[in-house]
């Protein structure tokens, strides 16, 4: 951040300049190319909603990041989106429903009221693709693939995926059976890695022998793929859609492995993330270096029926911000050509328009010199320039 | 709209739907290498910014039009911006300062608290360029020819360009002796096009006959070229500094008609828009149908003051999504190719996923069919099946 920023911009809250956006943009258009080859269509939700939309079940941590403003025309309280994802739910709910499977991507400023991480950014740029109406794991290990090719494609070299499945969680504390209340209290415990804590306070609620000893061993049940296999063993026992996440994590593994073998897979089977909206396989994408998660994701099927309309839903997303501070991608611009000021008493004015025109659709960057234009940075970028030779405008370099 | 957008959404808040989506995703991308070629840089300015610095003397209508929000972290107030060419100028002011000349474009959602017409959108997508530093008349026609050039891209067919000069009603108005407030009330008059209107309020306000003449001939002062020639012998013995002006409309319009003999050249030397802030020439482009400018820009001197650093500036905008709507650039998508759930006993998996990769990157839309997606709409769409002959895996129609 430049000294203007600090005191021109809110905290967290950053303009991009031309070289990071030049940047940015590229990487945008080759993401969304890449959706759009995978049959992801692209949507454009606007920059607010009514909150009654914007605000579904997706937890508290969305309400609370969304700044609020009161529409003069309705009276009603607008959002402005801290998330894209609700708003493509509300999209394949009402305004563009599909019987079955609906693809959809998008890419659009965000806005946080509160940052999520102490320095962390209020103004992401949100990229990402979601499923609808698809219950099956190949759709989450579709969405998966979308996300790991996203990172790829960004040249995020050393990725680290972690994933998870809230329905381990959810159906070991039904089995102790913990109330809303206390499923809420452990989650806390959890989610801060506090094992000693999370020991005691299962012996002070839990009563069942054996449900006690399978909380009291989730925060152990992280790691690579031998952290699967302990689980297998362990929960032998439990209920059988505990093992069967067990298996979908299992099988996506397998196939993941094979696509990504560059991939280093982890699982965390306590991560509860999203515990208030997400229903199945979870899943983020770190590298080393980099603190937060660069890219997420998880399955919240019944999200739409706030619209009238439960459908199945898988996705992920990343920050197009955050991706380029990677920048492994350094492109290096091509210089641009200098046009001259015409003679206007001689012919020069339309022969130089035309060759200007020309050499643009080219693709080349021709900038037109100005008379007052005292052009110190603009004659600085352009290593060539237009000259009249032997009646023709020909392209020299720029001595 | 959909009958789901009329409730789901705020009046004049629209979403865009994948058809249209792509086709404003193409011409955001085509417009901005049209403005990378003639050298103006790509920035990314924030959703929302310091009021302080949004409202920096551009009119009471823009203050008007922004949603204002508390930040939570600073206490200050917020702006939800309503235009992006006062970021523009504080960028060209303080983060990215130039000593001459600074070519800055940008595209991105603006959102208007009120409608700034009965029916009108409160969520445009803003592209548009700014030209800081020069003073000529000659950045005034390079930043009106990319204008037209936008258009042209877009398929607009029909152009019609409103030429303008903020300095002929400012002298006139110094000639009479008005003061400001005057001055505004004359504006507002002038504004409505109301002649007799006018008429009335000069005789009552004015004193010195040939400023009351002056001023009463300024409505009639609009029309073809001849208008300007008219203007020539009325204000024959008029302050320099509109006879200056008037010479740079002829010098504009020469040079114009030159370029593009096709577009349609109108004057209005009454034209006042913008007089709050614009400072020079003033235009504005038309297309028959279409009662809104579909364009506009002009010269807005002095505008980073409040920035520290006073600079020439002239630019001009559009709405990508009223572009849109004159839709003459219907895209025909090419159809995408299915492939199939693969059978995990075999070998199947791994061969497909390569040469699904490969069609990818060769450009095609390959969607993967899921186990349960009961994918009608999603099977519509794909022309093409993927289906294994003689141990290959090759492209057929799907019949």
């Amino acid at each position: 951040m430049t000294r203007a920023d600090r005191w021109m911009l809110p905290d967290g809250i950053a303009e991009i300049l031309p070289a990071d956006a030049v940047r940015i943009e590229t990487l945008r258009r080759r993401l969304l190319d890449l959706y759009h080859s995978w049959g992801y269509e692209l949507i454009i939700p606007p920059m607010v909603e009514f909150t009654d939309s914007l605000l579904i079940g997706m937890g508290r941590d969305i309400d609370l990041s969304t700044f609020k403003v009161t529409d003069q025309l309705s009276g009603r309280t607008l959002g402005i989106r801290a998330d894209i994802t609700p708003q493509a739910a509300r999209i394949d709910a009402h305004s563009f429903p599909r019987s079955g499977a609906n693809r959809l991507c998008y890419a659009g400023q965000v806005l946080h009221a509160r940052p999520r991480t102490a320095m962390g950014s209020r103004a992401p740029i949100q990229i990402g693709a979601e499923l609808y109406g698809v219950e099956s794991l190949q759709a989450d290990i579709e969405v998966i693939s979308l996300m790991l090719e996203t990172l790829l494609l960004a040249g995020v070299e050393q990725i680290h995926l972690d994933l998870g499945h809230v329905a381990i969680y959810r159906n070991l504390a039904e089995a102790a059976g913990l109330d809303g209340e206390q499923q809420r209290e452990l989650f806390a415990l959890l989610q801060s890695k506090a094992s000693a804590d999370v020991r005691r306070w299962v012996e002070d609620n839990v009563a069942d022998p054996q449900a006690a000893d399978w909380l009291r061993a989730l925060p152990r049940l992280a790691g690579g793929r031998d952290c699967l296999a302990r689980a297998r063993e362990l929960f032998a026992g439990a209920p059988g859609a505990l093992q069967a996440a067990l298996a979908d994590l299992q099988r996506t593994a397998e196939l993941l492995a094979q696509r990504y073998p560059a991939v280093e897979l982890f699982f965390d089977l306590s991560e509860v993330r999203g515990y208030d909206y997400e229903t199945g396989l979870v899943f983020a994408a770190y590298t080393p270096g980099h603190g937060q998660a660069l890219a997420n994701g998880g399955r919240y099927n019944g999200i739409g029926a706030v619209f009238g309309r439960e459908r199945a839903a898988t996705g992920f997303s990343t920050d197009l911000v955050a991706l380029n501070t990677l920048g492994t991608s350094a492109e290096s611009l091509s210089g641009a050509i200098l046009a001259p000021v015409p003679d206007e008493s001689s012919g020069d004015v339309e022969s130089l328009w035309r060759v200007v025109g020309q050499l643009r659709r080219a693709g080349e960057v021709v900038i037109g010199a100005l008379p007052d234009g005292d052009e110190g940075e603009t004659l600085a970028r352009c290593d060539r320039e237009l000259v009249r030779e032997d009646g023709d405008w020909v392209v020299k370099p720029r001595g």
